[in-house]
């Protein structure tokens, strides 16, 4: 609409760029944000300008951090011996939400997916390899998504860390074809305490 | 969640004040504003900063403008004798993305609900009576919404305008596209109600 004011056509424009936002609830919150208080609007766009300049990854664990290290990683009470590995940041969220996981965790940015020209090389996993060389890791568990790419991903890095330490994956009360993140929070935890010991010549441990 | 960065925290926290924005959305939002290119998701900080500072009411119909007077009523195309009344911005907008209408516009700011306790007087009749005494307005067509507190406010304002102008309603009816089964039972008795006769040869009866 070329009727409205340049300065609301633009946020408009701009917030439609947001991922799930559709047109109307671009208009919807753009109103939202042009009438109630300027404070309450400047906050979330200074609050925007703060997580993009100070939001970086974790240089141990390569989640989202505000430091060197994220929260999980500079947090002393939580039990180094175990790295869950996961595919992106969300999977963490929703662990951390589910309060059943006391170790940490390695993000690996992704999952081996030759279709969208993604391999092994383009994921954390010599970090990974390398953590195993410095940190007293007991244990990792394999927490990819049930999808065919995370299945990959858990079969590779079942191969190459085999040997080196204990390898579980997560127990099978997570749904098949789900993405993590939209797991419930009692089933996310029965995941890890039911995870079960991965052993040679049966990658999944079934 | 206390483990994410405090950036983080907040821009999910300010994003999940936004209508129609759950935790969930929050969440996805923040991370698609960290992740992608920061010159794109600093764009939508200057775009709200802008938006806040810039956007105010149109002096003359109420409407959001940039200036003293919105593009609207800055166009000389438009036609300064009909007056269409609405209640809010977003009823302008969907007029304006119809494209029907090449009147101006005259927004209410709400409409009469005694149980929210909103009055006539606080609603921007008395502008409008303004409006009727300097401009050369001809026609005013009451386009609240028919619901209860819109048909109120219709029907006062047809009151306190009535032998000052031409005075029209929105028509009521079966929406065009809809299923019949689907509309409700009030719509489908006006629609009998105001149904026109149709003539030969001008099979819609337009």
């Amino acid at each position: 609409m070329s009727t409205l004011p340049a300065p609301l056509e633009e946020l408009i424009s701009e917030l439609g760029r947001l991922p799930g936002i559709g047109p109307k609830s671009a208009q919807r919150i753009a109103l939202a944000l042009v009438l109630r208080g300027p404070e309450v609007s400047m906050r979330l766009a200074g609050a925007i300008a703060r997580a993009v300049e100070n939001v970086r990854r974790c240089e141990r664990c390569g989640q989202l951090a505000d430091a060197e290290l994220c929260p999980v990683c500079q947090d002393p009470q939580r039990d180094a011996s175990v790295v869950l590995v996961v595919e992106g940041d969300r999977d963490v969220w929703a662990f951390e939400r589910a309060r059943g996981f006391r170790g940490t965790y390695h993000v690996l940015g992704g999952s081996i997916s030759p279709m969208d020209g993604v391999g092994p090389e383009q994921l954390a996993i010599g970090a990974l390899l390398r953590r195993l060389e410095r940190e007293p890791i007991e244990e990792v568990i394999i927490a990819t998504s049930p999808t065919v790419e995370g299945e990959t991903t858990a079969t590779y890095l079942a191969r190459v860390l085999e040997g080196r330490v204990r390898l579980s994956r997560l127990a099978t009360g997570v749904p098949v074809g789900g993405d993590l993140e939209y797991v419930d929070e009692v089933t996310l935890a029965r995941a890890v305490e039911g995870r079960h010991e991965l052993r040679p010549g049966r990658p999944h441990g079934h």
